[in-house]
């Protein structure tokens, strides 16, 4: 299957599982509303922004991993569904720490614990079914019509490195849970700017020269890769 | 109309029914929530898999009936959208096993048993517009501007004897609605492997050849024919 | 702007307003339902079918009148967003409409009653926004690059008067809510039958041959002008 | 990256996000409605067709912006998700003027007051994030691939001038939040026929004409030049 339509659903679901977040927000509303009201649903804002932000940069690097390839496989395809599978549920360890940190009604320091211990679970679940896949694909590139540049390992560990800061997070959650939550928004912040290389123009331009498929060839990314 | 637009709003359909599924975990979230509320969620987890991956493998089989044929009828749009119908309403089965299964406050053997079955039933309605979808398709290939080749007949066996499975399931579901999920389960994984065949590369290429739109061919598959 | 954008865009918004639908259906799974409660919410599932069908028609629809041009000014985009505007709502009667009719706790009479004629009264304003961009597009077909070739003012007519049976149901609405429903239902299916006349062959292939975007035009659609 | 993926990502958001709108609308469905409680609801509807056009209006501009390059870098992208972040927000506020407008049970003039501030507030961080992604852009065209030209600055600022309502409409929403919301709408209609310059026609062919993307190059819009 071409690469092409495997991002056009991957793409909606993304796009749709980053708008869901949003229902996390619409409890808020209510009849009568006054200004502390709003002010003590900063879990909900806070919720909101890392898991958007989240997801938005999964987003991204779901697009840099399969620009190596040309085409995919079942594996692929497994392994993506298996990506999808935890970008969707996202929303719900977002309502879990929406509902419990903070001081809202019933919410309790166990409970404020174990959400957002289950947030940074769900994150690590992510971070590995999207590691199979990028080291799937990486390592399968050239079988499925990619390039056969591989991504400096140096940046493949800097990268790697982040996914370890979930796994503390959750330690951390132990003792605090709004210290997790920040960590969880540091490491979104953190992969704005330390992304997965994308394979170079050169390696591209060679490509696209003896390939058939020149009309749908990704264009090179100077902008992105001198930016980054 | 061209196989494109057709494929980009089932697309779309596919992607936000998948999305929609997470919507049966967001009631778990609850403040003051504890380890034990989470356990007994387990019919939640097991219906979002289930029925993620369900809809998921379906989205992959949607596309390679669709890429026995380059262009669409009246006719096939209809079958799509009877396809499309069972697909979207899946959320509304999974959401009874959630809420029925288990030891759920106000859940009954009897009402779990009930859950189970309809949850078959629309996975049976699911697989009988599938397979109109797919006789259509496949009988009218070359009115529409498809390939001549029809796919073997063994696996067209092989594909429809796991639709069998969901009727077996139905019955199961009277004696235990946990083993029916199970068995959902287990013909979600099953049709993961046990795919339909897509045309052959050689098929593909003869019809580009010949064909004014060689621009919007689908690539052959080698890496998927192999690797499956 | 080139159609294709405002296709992509419209059909995100057919996908999702189409599976939102299903959230009409989400209630009825409780804890501890019996047959009995399935059988009873028969509105729910004939909401759910009826707007389905109806939202899967207009979006078929959409796509043929968009044929006729190559692409939209700024007077287009805002008749497509009051379309749209239209087919988003198409939720919210459903929900009246399932809530209402039949022997639901809290539903009268009058409420059903008010639930059929709301219903239709967006049905007809649907069409009169969906008239709108047809009879402004067709007219203004060559100055947005498209064909001059008009649809036969006969299946126009005929097409036309399928919108009249909207008010028609509103009228019978008064006297019986689940006739109305009924009507709106055989409105559907007539409209999966008289559709509107997509460009013909002809005129597409002479438009392409002096156009200089080939690659993308939409191809000729025989099997479609025979099968209708 | 080339802008392409940006636009299917974001025109995906841009759809759900305007059809969760829908959402505000279905709590008016109730069991035993009434024509009274119809019309009761008008804060809702005021609310839908308001965000509902201020989205879709977005999202035309936001096609707008990216027409004036060919790929966009790591920034854009950031700036990208801070702008969705504030579209896919928009359903919070439009829920809470929804539910605090007009003479619903528990709603106050403070209430009124406050959800009428908030929703110019998400309007504001609206406005701005797309001016981050405008300037950026429009600063950096030439490095990202596009065109050379630059708006007029008339317009440009005739169109910021635009952006200065929302601040006067939050003061006006502390003496009347009626009032705010209708020049809320007023500015949604303003945007509708007052909106961003695209790139010209002459300066996009000779773009074309040398480089080596034609197949995707944007189609020049002289239609929308001369009606708008």
């Amino acid at each position: 299957m071409d690469t092409r339509r495997v991002e056009a659903f991957s793409d909606g679901v993304f796009a749709v599982a980053i708008t869901v977040l949003v229902f996390n927000l619409l409890p808020i509303a209510k009849a009568g509303i006054r200004s502390h009201d709003l002010a003590a649903a900063w879990p909900q804002y806070a919720g909101y922004i890392v898991s958007f932000l989240t997801i938005g940069i999964m987003w991204l690097n779901h697009h840099t991993v399969l620009s190596y390839v040309r085409r995919v496989n079942r594996i692929t395809l497994v392994l993506n569904l298996f990506l999808l599978m935890t970008v969707v549920a996202v929303p719900f360890p977002t309502a879990l720490v929406a509902d419990n940190l903070g001081s809202g009604p019933g919410s309790s320091p166990a409970s404020a614990r174990l959400a957002a211990i289950v947030y940074g679970l769900v994150m690590i679940a992510m971070s590995i079914a999207f590691s199979a896949l990028w080291m799937y694909l990486t390592s399968h590139a050239i079988s499925l019509g990619g390039t056969a540049e591989r991504p400096p390992w140096q940046r493949t560990i800097r990268f790697s490195g982040g996914g370890l800061g979930y796994v503390i997070a959750v330690f951390v959650a132990f003792a605090s849970p709004e210290a997790a939550l920040a960590i969880y928004g540091a490491l979104a912040v953190y992969y704005l700017f330390e992304h997965l290389p994308s394979p170079s123009e050169k390696s591209k331009t060679e490509h696209v020269a003896g390939g058939e498929a020149a009309p749908y060839s990704r264009e090179a990314e100077p902008g992105s890769a001198s930016d980054s």
